[in-house]
Order: structure tokens, then C-alpha cells, then sequence
């Protein structure tokens, strides 16, 4: 078991990420393993800390609390399309100050389900670090991190990769750029001869180096499932097949739930868009509410005014995905999301 | 599952720790838990670390790089008594500098096993912070918290609270001592109003402002049901059984291993040490080797010279101990330690 974090890793660099083995290690969550790997790029670069004003809540605290601790500045900058989110344009023109020390960006944007063109911002960023936040695509859309250039990501395994809530997350450095970042959070599984334990810290060469305490194993397992499941699927018939689904809710919305007051709040064309497409209405938040209490099915509220609905391609058949408009249609149309306790709670 | 880490954190601190709801959380690893704590004392207090020299490695490194990254000197005490570790006067002197920041010890020793005085530590620390490790005492010593005035703890749950390797670790903080503490990684679980999602940071006023990322549910579900158990068997009980199986190693070893080359690295007085016990010998590798692979019996070896027979209290019997030490003894009469493969693994 002691080996999890790199062998799961293993599996995951080669079956879904387009990564190398010893790449990518599976441990702690995707907070964590982004203040480790933002923390460590920062130690060799002076400037700035730079994200979309659109980018996950975590990524924005993460880089908040560490510019605050540093005395950096956190740029947040809006996309010229906010829609499709950060462009390679949007990038070069913000990285082109030369006081850029990285750029935190989303892979898919967890709102709107926007897909960025890795490959061209990472072209368009240079040499500017980019960390990749996988979170909402990995699973889902094909990263194809060497191919595109990609030095650094994390994300979690939670979403598209089924391990299940607050499964260990992961964390990827091309192998060239291992040896010149250290962890901020120097822990015995990131030690070399770890069981000697007489000694001063001396990190592990390689990617092992970012790990901290001892490996979550029952997570480990399941995340070591799911990608084994997801890589036999395979990542074009997956990213197919959620084509497919996301584009059934765009059209059902046009036909049907436009016209009682939904818009669509994703990107029309579905190479543009990840596994999750959001609806957006003044009464997001109640209809929420009457999807789970009234109709056995379960969005996600994000606020102010978004029904995410998020399709998970290695099982979520068209069927239900119908199905589960088809409610939300009738229910909105019979005015039950008006009935329901409208008072917030922490979770839809 | 959302407020799985305060439950669980709440269940702990009653059955378990002595301390109040509200107090603690389950989250994150004992590594990632230290750090986040004893960073953010530091951020209120100049001054150098401190810890004993034999403490955990994970502790003494996550000190290393704290102090490293902050320009600040980490100082490894010697106590006295290195046999039963730190002691109150060994406290009192090492921080009557009034240069320390704050003190990490741990309540019982990793390796011989010696149970730390908690309360006359506190009390001869006097205003200094003393974080404790409880990796090796929860579950099977009371640490009493309140009682003894302690103001920082971390933890694992896998020793004593049978949760399984890695799984998710603790971090109690005295109610009176939250509000003036950040942790340096600001994440989405420690956000007031979690799913407002489009503000700047502003963490919770109580534990909850030490969470980081998505809980681990799989993890956590484990670490509840080891709680309840042992809540359920409690301390006092615990307590009893672990100095009777411990006490049953040390006769044992007087009567039939000293003469085998053993020697004991454990306290001797079964009130001076918590539920696991080191037997130290010249070839105590090879030893620890054979007994998992000739005697189906684990221990764990630490370098360089100790095997130590780690009792659950909760389930592990007398019987069961009594044939171990029977193996063992048999063993090492019969030279079969000397036909193992002696060749360094990572774990025994």
C-alpha cells in the first residue's frame, strides 16, 4: 500500500491525463495540492499571482491566502468572453507584464462548463508557469497534458473519475520541472530512505517529493477503480458520449425551457463546453431545491441564478438524462418549485 | 457528509480526548494538520521551534521547513532522560528562552513508547504553545485535554482508533484560541457561507476555519466507527488492558529475551508508557523480517536497533501476545532470523 500514490498516479498519467509515469502522484485534496504546488513554483519566481475572477472558490482562496503570506499581489482578470472563459489571448495580454510570477486556470470552468484550449494558453503563456486545475475535466475531456506542453496540475478525482466524495486528489509535474520545486509542507512520505528516520529532511528526487502524510489507502483504492474503469472506456468514447448528453440538454432547453424563463449559461457549441451544462433562472435556487425534494433528481445550485446539471458519461444514459428535464420542465411548469422551503442550506 | 469533520471531530472529542464540541475537526493528514497549525501560531509569535530530537520524523521535518521558509531556528532538545522523553523541567528549561515561538511533543514516544507528562508540561510551559502529537496516544491513553489545560492537538486516527491506513487525521484547537489563528492554506471548506462562491476569503469564526479541501467521506465513515468503538470499550478500560498486555511483553522479556541479546527500550513502570513497547537488539531488522515471514507475526522495526510490538487494547489478547513472544523467542533460539533475506525494504 505504501506505493499507492505513485502507482495510482501511474495509472492515471497514462489512462486519462496523456502524462508520463512518475509524473503524477494521488494524495491529499486538490486544496492542498494546489498551495503545495503554487507555493513551491513561487519560491523560484518573483511577481504576481494571476487567476479568472471566474476560477473555482478554492483556487482564488488558495492563491489569496498565499500572496497575503508572501506580500504578492493576486491579479484576477476577467476574460474578454466570459461564456467560454480564459482565451489564449487572455492569457498572452495577462502575462504579458513581466511581473507574472504563474497563472491558476480551470481546465473546465466549474460554472459554465467552458473547456480552455490548454494547449494553445500554454503556447500563448510561455514561460509564465500555468497550473492546470483538472478538477472539473478530468475523467471527462481528454487533457493530453504532455502533448500540449502542460507543466503543472492538480485536480480530484471526485467528479468524472467516480471516487467518491473528497477522494485523495492529484497532483502532476513534467518530469523536467521535479527537481526544482520543493514542497512547502516537508512530510515523512515525501522523505528519501523514509524508515530511516534519524535524519534531516532530503526529499525523494522525483515526484514523490510533493507527498506529506500518510497515503488516505480506502480513497486510494477507489480512485484506483474509477480510473481503471475510465481508461478501459476509454477518453474519446467518453468525451463522445458526453457530447451527446450535454447537447441533449441544450437542445431540450431551446424547445422546451427557454421559453419559462431558462438561458443557457454554457457554451453553445459542444466542443467549447465540458460534462456539465448550466441553466440559468432568476429561481435557480428553489428549483433546485423542488429537483431533489419533488423529483428524485439531484442539480447543483451555483449561485446566484445556475442549475448545473452535470452528466456523468461512463453511466449516465441519455434516458435519464431526458427524463430528468422532462421533471424539471413539469415541475417548473406547475409552479412546485414555489412550494418548497426556499431557506439556503449548505449543499443542494 | 458535509459536516462529517465536525461529527466525527465532535464524537472524538468527547469519547476520546476530553475536549468540548467544537474543538476539533477531522480533515487532511496529521502532516498537513501540523503544518497548518503550527504555522499559524508562528504568525502571532517570533521566535524559534522547538521540539525533542527523538520526536516523529513528520513532526521534526514539517518543523525543518517551516523554519526554513520563515528564517527561523528549529531547535532539537535532548531530555534528560531519553529513555522517558520529555519531562515538565526539560519544557520549563528548553523554553525559559524567551525566544520560542512555540513547542511540538508529542504524548507518546513513536519509538520507546514513553507516555509524556501532558498536564505538567502544560503547566511548565506556561504562556509558550505546546502543539501535541497524538498519533500514538489517542485511543489508548486519555490525554484529557481540557483537564490539562492543552490548548493545540493533532493526530492520527489509524494507530489506536483502527481507521485504517491514512485515514483522515484530527486538529484541536482550545475554543478560546480559534479565533485568533489563520491557517495557512485558505480553502473552500473553511469559507463562511461555502456556497456563496463569488466573494474573497472570510473563514469561519470556530475549528471549522482549519478545513481545506473536499472531507474524505470514505475515510471519515472509518474513522466514526473506530471512535464509537472505542468510546464505547472507554479509556479507563483501554487504558487497564494496554499496561496488562504491555506489562506481559516486559515480563517476558526479563524472564526469557534478555538472554536472547534483547534489551528493553521501553519504560519500565507501566504508567510512564503508552500501548506499545520496543525491544532492542543488534539484529533487529532480520528479526522483524523473519517474524512476518516465518511467525505471521508484525511488528514494526525501527531504526536502527528496534522491534516494537505495537497492542491494540481493543482487540489484541493476551493469548495473542503471549504466542507472538512465544514466536519471537523461538525464533531467535533457533537462528531463523539468519536465514532471511536482510536486504532494506521501505516497511516491515
Amino acid at each position: 500500500w505504501i506505493d499507492a500514490p505513485t502507482r495510482v498516479g501511474d495509472l492515471l498519467a497514462k489512462g486519462v491525463l496523456g502524462a508520463e509515469n512518475g509524473e503524477v502522484i494521488v494524495s491529499d485534496s486538490t486544496t492542498v495540492n494546489l498551495f503545495k504546488l503554487t507555493s513551491a513554483i513561487l519560491d523560484g519566481r518573483e511577481g504576481a499571482l494571476l487567476t479568472d475572477a471566474g476560477n473555482f472558490p478554492t483556487d482564488r482562496y488558495v492563491l489569496e491566502g498565499l500572496a497575503a503570506g508572501r506580500g504578492r499581489e493576486l491579479r484576477l482578470f476577467e476574460p474578454a468572453d466570459t461564456l467560454h472563459g480564459p482565451s489564449p489571448e487572455d492569457v498572452a495580454q495577462a502575462v504579458a507584464h513581466a511581473d507574472v510570477a504563474l497563472a491558476v486556470i480551470s481546465h473546465v470552468a466549474y460554472s459554465s462548463g467552458a473547456l480552455a484550449d490548454l494547449k494553445g494558453i500554454e503556447a500563448a503563456a510561455g514561460s509564465t508557469p500555468i497550473v492546470w486545475d483538472l478538477s472539473h475535466s478530468a475523467g471527462a475531456v481528454a487533457a493530453d497534458l504532455s502533448a500540449a506542453g502542460a507543466r503543472y496540475a492538480v485536480g480530484c478525482t471526485y467528479k468524472h473519475l467516480n471516487a467518491g466524495p473528497g477522494a485523495p486528489a492529484f497532483l502532476y509535474v513534467r518530469e523536467d520541472a521535479q527537481s526544482a520545486l520543493r514542497s512547502p509542507i516537508w512530510g515523512w512520505f515525501a522523505q528519501r530512505e523514509q524508515f530511516a528516520m534519524e535524519r534531516s529532511y532530503d526529499p525523494e528526487p522525483g515526484i514523490r517529493r510533493f507527498l506529506a502524510g500518510t497515503p488516505p489507502i480506502l480513497g486510494l483504492i477507489a480512485v484506483q477503480e474509477g480510473v481503471k474503469l475510465t481508461a478501459e472506456a476509454g477518453l474519446p468514447a467518453i468525451r463522445a458520449k458526453s457530447e451527446s448528453l450535454t447537447e441533449l440538454i441544450v437542445t431540450y432547453h431551446d424547445e422546451h425551457l427557454a421559453a419559462l424563463g431558462f438561458e443557457l449559461g454554457s457554451p453553445r457549441d459542444p466542443g467549447r463546453r465540458g460534462a456539465h451544462v448550466s441553466l440559468r433562472h432568476p429561481l435557480a435556487w428553489p428549483i433546485c431545491r423542488a429537483l431533489i425534494d419533488r423529483a428524485d433528481v439531484t442539480p447543483d445550485f451555483r449561485g446566484p441564478d445556475r442549475v448545473r446539471l452535470g452528466v456523468a458519461p461512463l453511466y449516465t444514459t441519455h434516458v435519464e438524462v431526458f427524463d430528468a428535464l422532462e421533471r424539471l420542465r413539469g415541475l417548473v411548469e406547475l409552479g412546485e418549485h414555489e412550494l418548497v422551503d426556499a431557506a439556503p442550506s449548505r449543499v443542494t
